[in-house]
């Protein structure tokens, strides 16, 4: 079914999932905070804000989660030249259950404010809807925040890190990190801007049956496929009309698996995928398997490395994935699949 | 600050967090089912379905609590003689860590997914985002669903039920239902439509520094106070503009709270303030204390019993306004405080 509707807005939806968007959606600015291991990693020199310790002075893990968003969204917005009060609504998200890492991270900004909850798809949920707020004129600027904290997740997810488990070699490392990015529809002459937000697919959650909570990437490469698939078909584009087709924290086994599913779908992708997860770390002398995860992984790659790459002319054209995976430990414990989720957002140079 | 900025659509930003839609956002079709107690209490003859088992045929509580979501957007969706490839968007959420009941509640859809925490005020999250796609033309159709279960509940915030825990009188009781809501922009001439959402005033999150969870009444109460206050602000109305102002589930202590910190505002709403927490139970003969609360308080009286009043020219106006505590069990062990949220969404009469 191909069905395009235009509004007098330029916004058109396109086919299943997609939506273009023909009036100005813009990353004005972003910050990137991450933990000690991000900052030893291949992209270290990029990020806003390296900790020195991942408590971030605070008493707790949860807290110091939360302290990454605050300095995140407070960074962005310097960067930004934007008071809070000039920010319409706030999109945030993050891992932990009920999202306290984004409460408690947002709340002294005082700006109006809706919480999600995509997994590690979370960056791309907030883009997608905080994209809809400006494209449809609800907002002059808006703020999409997420956030993961390794130990906040081991401790949500996984076993106390005391315990001292042993992980197989499908297993990521959540990123200890928060990206912040300041949207906004208008841009006057002088403005500088990061990048221009052109459309989004929404994902369709897709079960394919895996249980393995080590194995992340398996579980989410089926919703990465989904998205990554439909745009094409949405957009009438091939591979090649990207400069990267991007995942969130697919790790390497979750790129074998998602290259074959596509290839399954008459695409090979090989050529001009990227995975956050696999660029964050230095698998090999970082002992993280197979790649970086959490909400953290694909926001602050984005804001440090993908925008930047924008930035500079060396990509005109991205599509970016982020990918989650929907589980708890209940859920886990109760025996349940673990689905996977993904949200699509093509990125343009402004150039 | 006032700010009014009109689009082509009729979008006008109102004052600092409200939206009014000058174009139409129809309410067309909702479904509530709840459990036994709920069917038990005084709107029990007017939910869509009432459980004989709060299991609902599930081998646990959160596999019970998709059900209902499942079961919900299923009633919906039958309602509006509409398919699920009709539906562009589904928004979803509920109180559980990693909103695991609306993963697995809408999976079988496969509708593209926005997944929502907002604690109980998930149900007003979701409608305000649902109702901007649609106002802003991404979208034709959305779903916007939400619930909670009593069991799922305690079992996820405070004790297992088998421990028997002694209730303090400010505790509420978790309301078992789900709420869905299909809104769609287009009318025609023969379509029966429920109500109209005619603008939105989105929450900032308020911490008065309450810490007890078993009095979330409080907790919320200032909160409701900033979105009702600030709605009255920015739409330049006073309470008397509306038929009723309701809160999603403050109960009797919460709504005293609000009262209050409204009149310290300038704003007596005694009159006209209503609570689903309140109505939905007998709280005498039920034992639920403070009253009723949960994603699905505020959603399954919002389609049994506001809805009817309004297409029954009882009410031509109401300001709907779910309210939500953000903690987790995790962050309420740590000692932290309870700030609350609330989502406000005006809801008037086609007639």
């Amino acid at each position: 079914m191909t069905h395009e509707q235009r509004n007098p807005l330029g916004v058109i939806q396109k086919g299943k999932q997609s939506l273009q968007y023909e009036r100005d959606v813009f990353i004005k600015e972003s910050a990137s905070i991450v933990g000690t291991k991000e900052g030893q990693g291949p992209l270290g020199s990029l990020f806003d804000m390296v900790g020195d310790d991942d408590m971030f002075g605070c008493p707790n893990w949860e807290k110091a989660e939360s302290s990454l968003q605050q300095d995140a969204v407070y960074t962005a917005l310097g960067k930004a030249k934007l008071k809070p009060s000039d920010i319409r609504y706030i999109f945030a998200g993050d891992l932990l259950g009920q999202s306290i890492a984004s409460s408690y991270g947002i709340l002294t900004y005082e700006i109006p404010f809706f919480g999600l909850y995509g997994a590690c798809s979370t960056c791309g949920e907030s883009l997608s809807l905080g994209s809809m707020a400006i494209c449809g004129g609800f907002a002059d600027n808006v703020v999409c925040v997420t956030s993961s904290h390794f130990a906040s997740a081991e401790k949500e997810f996984r076993f106390p890190l005391e315990y001292g488990n042993q992980r197989p070699l499908s297993a990521t490392w959540t990123v200890t990190g928060s990206g912040a990015f300041v949207l906004t529809g208008k841009r006057e002459k002088t403005d500088n801007v990061r990048a221009r937000i052109t459309g989004i697919t929404t994902g369709i959650i897709q079960d394919y049956g895996l249980k393995d909570s080590m194995n992340m990437g398996a579980c989410m490469a089926p919703a990465a496929c989904n998205v990554i698939y439909q745009n094409l078909m949405d957009f009438g584009r091939s591979p090649e009309d990207y400069d990267k087709i991007i995942t969130g924290d697919l790790g390497t086994i979750g790129q074998t698996a998602l290259l074959e599913l596509l290839r399954d779908y008459g695409f090979d992708i090989s050529k001009n995928h990227m995975d956050c997860g696999i660029e964050i770390y230095d698998a090999a002398s970082q002992d993280t398997h197979a790649g970086g995860s959490g909400c953290g992984c694909a926001a602050t790659v984005l804001s440090a490395y993908i925008l930047k790459q924008i930035e500079e002319g060396q990509w005109k054209r991205v599509l970016f994935v982020p990918t989650g995976a929907l589980l708890s430990k209940t859920s886990f414990h109760e025996g349940e699949n673990i689905p996977g989720i993904a949200h699509g957002i093509v990125i343009e140079s402004v150039a």
